[in-house]
């Protein structure tokens, strides 16, 4: 891949940027421990994140009108707490549990990578994610980036190509201009079926211990493969 | 007003945040020179700006479907290079000027000022540029935006509610927890029609020296008014 050609760099969040399950967990604990609850909160992370796709599903299928992440988390977040015997908790302290998704810590090599991509490239959330959501998240965890894009601004859930070609044209560029960084061969399919360049960045602990994740397709195409974003930044010159 | 009840701080961008006239004087001088016209650009850039307002109008109206200010902005000035007698210009050639309005510096105070407002709250442009032109301009102007919001998010132009109220609801925040930072009062009181809180940081200079712009109307109400942003910075305890 010729990184000249390349304006800005469009990024997956949930998995790729911050560890969700590890942060979901502490936010559980910290909720939990003060009720005594006898909850396995690592269980509660992957539950809720269960639900991800099945909520954003029936956005994309138009079964239901467009609803940001966090109403879509806060829904399944509700129905988990019934599942996991959890009562009396107030709308509010629901409302706090929930963001718990704006509280999630980066993987320990992002905010160096960034820092370093930054200076040659435009870096743009290119996430399910909500803006409140992304926007908070990153002045927690000083994540720099310059646009919050994605499935808000586009009103359109990854993997709808919408999602990937809106994001685009928002930063005044062509799909091919734009490099998709994912910690999932999926989105990056996705991606790639819009035009955009593929930068795939393997999280082996997204999921916890020896559960690797889904895996690329047989022979699965990426213009760049790094071990984490200090790498990215390397093989693109910064 | 009670600063603890801010959530986010929403900037007007031309004119309140850049010196449009001056960069966009430099940027026809730096287009003219080596073609030797004989233009006096700070007329173009008034000019260019005069049609700005009648432009927005159009969609505003519904008379002509969305279109981003990059669009707007190239119509007019194509309109312009006629008016003033200027031709054979290749179509690359203006578009490399009309991106003269991603290339505007910053009023002196700003990313001081700016760089202290980010540690206590989040800052979103409100402006009616649309996102790339808002990227291009902070990553060159070292503008530390938490989020570029404003009319391409909310597809609506200020003084329209919408502009004002999707940015806020983007933010996660009702009206009244975000604080307009303008330097026109038209659209700080666009703004306080919405809900928002009000900044006024005059900036005298916009239009060029001894032409002050609108002022207030008597007895228009602010929350806030400060000289520059370094001084909103020390008002706001930051």
């Amino acid at each position: 891949m010729d990184e000249t050609a390349i304006g800005a760099l469009t990024f997956d969040v949930f998995g790729t940027v911050v560890d969700w399950r590890t942060s979901i967990t502490r936010e559980g604990e910290a909720f939990g421990t003060p009720r005594r609850l006898s909850v396995d909160w690592s269980k509660f992370a992957d539950a809720w994140r269960g639900l991800y796709q099945p909520a954003m599903e029936e956005v994309r299928s138009g079964r239901r009108p467009w609803a940001k992440l966090d109403e879509l988390h806060r829904e399944s977040l509700v129905r988990l707490l019934g599942d996991f015997g959890i009562t009396g908790v107030s709308p509010a302290e629901i409302d706090h549990l929930n963001y718990a998704w704006h509280r999630l810590d980066p993987w320990p090599d992002v905010v160096t990578g960034l820092t370093r991509l930054k200076r040659r490239f435009t870096l743009a959330t290119l996430s399910n994610g909500n803006i409140a959501l992304m926007v908070d998240m990153a002045k927690r965890a000083g994540l720099p980036w310059d646009a919050i894009l994605g499935a808000e601004v586009a009103r359109a859930y990854k993997p709808t190509p919408e999602a990937y070609l809106r994001s685009a044209e928002a930063l005044g560029l062509r799909p091919e201009q734009c490099l998709m960084v994912a910690a999932h061969p999926s989105d990056l399919a996705a991606a790639a079926r819009c035009g955009l360049r593929t930068a795939y960045v393997p999280r082996l602990l997204e999921f916890g211990p020896g559960r690797p994740g889904s895996q690329p397709e047989p022979g699965q195409p990426f213009d760049v493969v790094a071990g984490d974003f200090v790498e990215l930044a390397e093989k693109l010159g910064c």
